[in-house]
């Protein structure tokens, strides 16, 4: 009830702020008896941590993930899979100064407003570092829907006004090929300049990611208010930073006739086109699921700001710790966990509809 | 768990097929001795149903909605509210040939993959029909928030090329006094004109809604993953048709830098721009929320189609029935239904922070 | 949240008054294409309704149950079945006078006290008649289970110092031959008797229920909070007049040693003695679970009694209105549609546990 | 909904199994900006730890707490509590044996029967040794409930034949007076050689708990389903070795007349007796609430007994390890910890009635 416990059947809680002891949660629901690739999940915060490129902050926190429960010789058991991440690399005094400054764009203001005290280190519960949580359990959920055939793609589609625009589907390996984890390789070095450019001015980027879901059986989804899109969009939208989802035709339907816009169905239930994005009413209907994510800039920049603080006073706020130009690359890796979770939860909540 | 219960505290739960005997709702956690206004909740059903001008669909169902429980004397009690709304106009002939056919960008076929039976008759569940309960519950969660100086403007912002394009609040009477509720009288007349040539043509139209929420103190929203945007996203895609939504900046915050986008704050904690949308870390900060949503154009066009049967049989479906060119106009009421449920859950959720 | 809704997959909703419109109820996440049996849940709600027998309340209701969704061509669809029933027989003005009084040992106070303000006609909310939306879901969860072979036996322990004591399996044709549902003919008259006697003296009578449920598969029931036992607990519980609950040895298992109770396997995963009650660890066993339910006697008494209304003055009740001298056995219907409930929900919850 | 969740507002997630590296858990809703008294929270702990007495089984963990978020100099922050309790004390090799054999009256079958795998160290997920983190949730609660003057007093009422048989509030420091947490001298004596001469047979005693709960305002309770005493009864009936709960005259209602079972109002809204139990219709009167909780023998006795493996071959099992005659004593502070944890979701549940 209290917003941090996600999904179902397969569901995930989790605790943690950016420079307390340690982040963690806790899976419920996993299916039993199936053998955790361990490396998998380490590989995949290893894409989510900082200090990856010259292109992103050089924290370095290392994100080693322990399990305390629910797993016996490798194998789940069934009942609840505990696990931490301790925090390394505190530096809290890089944030002493913000005990009373609202940064602009940040999260401290209404922190304070909601709850009446704030962790203030690091930005406490409100970091992105809480993320971390939702990459191990969304390894995990792809590991699961890997053996049921539901794959995906995920990928920078633009940073800035550089834009790929694609939906097709990339492996990992392609896409990691880049620095920016854009699969084409004309558009990341574009990509690639334009971060330098704005990180020699001291400012940051926006961006926007596309997912690519293959695999999915017809029939994921629970209307009337749990349609798949729905869920997928929460899912998408509790990442920090992402300002809009769109599905399929997204946005641009709205210039679209309905002639233009049907999906004609094939002889063996597929469409033509997919202008639906995989998802029909809210279920889904076999055809790849396709969704784009807007992303707002990176509120921390590198030039003197005026704010206030919780007395209200005009302060200046100097530039200082470490941080990214553009998160939209790092992510990626958590885009694609919260799409593995939704799935997932949606799979097992369909498997149960007969006796 | 089966996806028709929408809210934590102030929770709906709705039933109901298109030509079914009857859909109707239970409202759970309605706040005791309020004294509801049933004529308000009357005219707002009016402003969803159909028939209202020559722009829209002639089906008349009346739409009256009696309530069962939870009410004495006029007051709520804290019981449950149940309601039911009768089905007058059923016309179960228009739909014989639909038992199997599936049409175009409709749910016919991922009903019948998901549950192995499917109500044919207008569409069974997945009929927009379904959204009269959401209006019914939405317009007491207004009433409700009313006492608290939340309100709400809802209107389109565009159909088809024809955009309005604010962020601006306006009252309900001047966004009715347009045919095709944009408040703007010169992009107005554009749509109704855009309208007029695409159903001379039996086609359909796509638009966008926006949405302005005043009077929101800050606090509201829980995160980590039910942020407030997040759970409105989950609401305002869900209601039949829509593909995408966007806060605030939404997706042209991709192309701004951090410089750009960051709000600055003033002294007495509001800030100068609202490219936030009025939302910081996944929780309200007291300026105005602010969204669009796009709608793709209506599935069902007066051209004849061709499609398959539920045998992969290859069909034409020839054009027949009550259909609107834009649904967006009527969705208006339903999305700020959905708004008012997601404002109000989340007040009262906020509100047992302390002991 | 607000207490009205039982049940995680196979979920029902209820709404109503005593003497309101209508008493309805919503369940969610019923398998589709389930051809139902309506004579057989009517056949249950006549179990139920009073004025059965001359041993019970003349109120005649009818309680007849209307469908309104879900269900085409008499099969469960998979969408939400909707159903209400219709108060006929309200005689408000026999609770005028209670308007202000606080009857001893009803919720006339309580519901003042939670919620401000309260529907006095018929104890609203908190009367039994409230049953009768559990007793359709059951109904209807009790014939899905058949399909599986899970089967029900509820009947009438004890009333007054009468026991019968047993935790066979008796068939509900044999108990219905028993004007009080209890299984044995020679305890049966000697309940009838003291029946008559305590109504000659405007008393009332508690009494027990015993529940036996055969061809439950091992493996039901969530531990570590929802076990098997303490969700059938809960449910039990949340029946009106009931005071306690106890599952195998119970209460009889505080007297006992270790080796006593412990049950001990059979080659063929069976137990010698079924101390457990069916279940162990919260999760059931294969052996039937069996349970016994205390009541407490009915609080309206053929006798004048004094009081308080709701100014803390003291006033005298005069006993009028229709009521039953022991409600015991109507309410073993009631009993056993909470039993399906929650085993229906623990099967569907049990079946999702892998891919 | 895999059920290691408790509570709606106040909410607790638990993982860990008995001889897993850590067990711990995650608290959501705690109110903000509380101060913590983490010795006293250590101090339930203590109480609830093996090794206490001659009386009671010799394993020492220490079961220290580790808080690991959602605090911030001492104060809550709103955001979720994580915490840990490493197992020191593992000795797996005491369990080897038990890899494949059924114990009786455990859950190894039954785990194995659900999950098709299972821990079988110490009994893995379905331990007692699981409500350590019930404890730590609970203490908080206790702590919060402290603040509106709702307080606990929970004792040991019977073991095997020697009863006390009270319902009135001792203190904590008065129960602890006692070996057996009986606050009754003669009693505890009775107990205590009770307990010595069943060891020394090598076998186990039951017992039962009563709890006393005073202060708490009359309206907490959500009907119909949620009523407060189904939910205790739910919470209660989780504990391990749990076989019935009853609520004020509980079983011995069965035998009452209705004259003689209604408790009557005094002008100050009290009752004169509480046969009520402190609870009418589902909702607090403000009158103490009890219970008795029944618990059966502990299944782990000192002599060898026959029982069957996975593979269903009859086995001896030869006594072992280090157990108590009797847990009934060391189930005190778990009894109280989950009576707390449903006295403060109902408690935040109520808050929010009104906007």
């Amino acid at each position: 009830m209290s917003g941090s416990t996600f999904g179902k059947l397969f569901q995930l809680t989790t605790f943690g702020e950016s420079h307390g002891a340690a982040l963690g949660g806790i899976i419920q629901g996993c299916p039993p008896n199936v053998t955790l690739d361990f490396e998998q999940i380490q590989a995949v915060l290893n894409r989510r941590r900082p200090g990856q490129s010259a292109l992103v902050s050089p924290r370095n926190e290392g994100d080693v993930v322990e399990f305390l429960s629910g797993i016996y010789h490798g194998k789940t058991t069934g009942t609840p899979i505990g696990f931490i991440l301790r925090n390394h690399d505190q530096r809290p005094e890089d944030y002493e100064q913000l005990n009373t400054a609202y940064r602009p764009s940040h999260a401290d203001f209404t922190y304070d407003k909601k709850y009446g005290i704030r962790d203030p280190r690091g930005g406490g519960r409100s970091s992105a570092r809480e993320t971390v949580c939702r990459v191990v359990a969304g390894a995990i959920a792809e590991q699961l829907l890997a053996h049921v055939g539901i794959t995906f793609s995920t990928y920078v589609d633009q940073i800035g006004s550089c834009r790929f625009n694609s939906t097709d589907f990339f492996s990992m390996a392609h896409i990691d090929q880049s620095l920016v984890r854009c699969p084409d390789s004309i558009t990341t070095e574009q990509m690639v300049d334009l971060i330098e450019q704005t990180r020699a001015q001291g400012n940051t980027l926006g961006g926007a990611i596309r997912g690519v879901i293959h695999g999915v059986p017809a029939g994921l989804g629970e209307p009337v208010f749990d349609k798949l899109h729905a869920e997928l969009g929460k899912a998408l939208l509790s990442i920090n930073a992402v300002k809009g989802v769109e599905f399929g035709s997204g946005f641009d339907a709205i210039e679209m006739t309905g002639s233009m816009h049907n999906d004609s169905f094939t002889e063996d239930f597929n469409t033509t086109t997919n202008h639906s994005g995989g998802i029909q009413g809210g279920i889904s209907n076999g055809m790849p699921i396709t969704y784009r994510l807007a992303f707002k800039p990176v509120a921390t920049i590198m030039q003197t700001q005026t704010t206030i603080n919780s007395e209200g006073e005009r302060i200046s706020l100097a530039p200082r710790g470490r941080h990214d130009v553009c998160v939209v690359p790092r992510a990626v890796p958590i885009v694609q966990a919260m799409a593995a979770l939704v799935l997932l939860d949606a799979y097992l909540l369909n498997k149960r509809l007969s006796l």
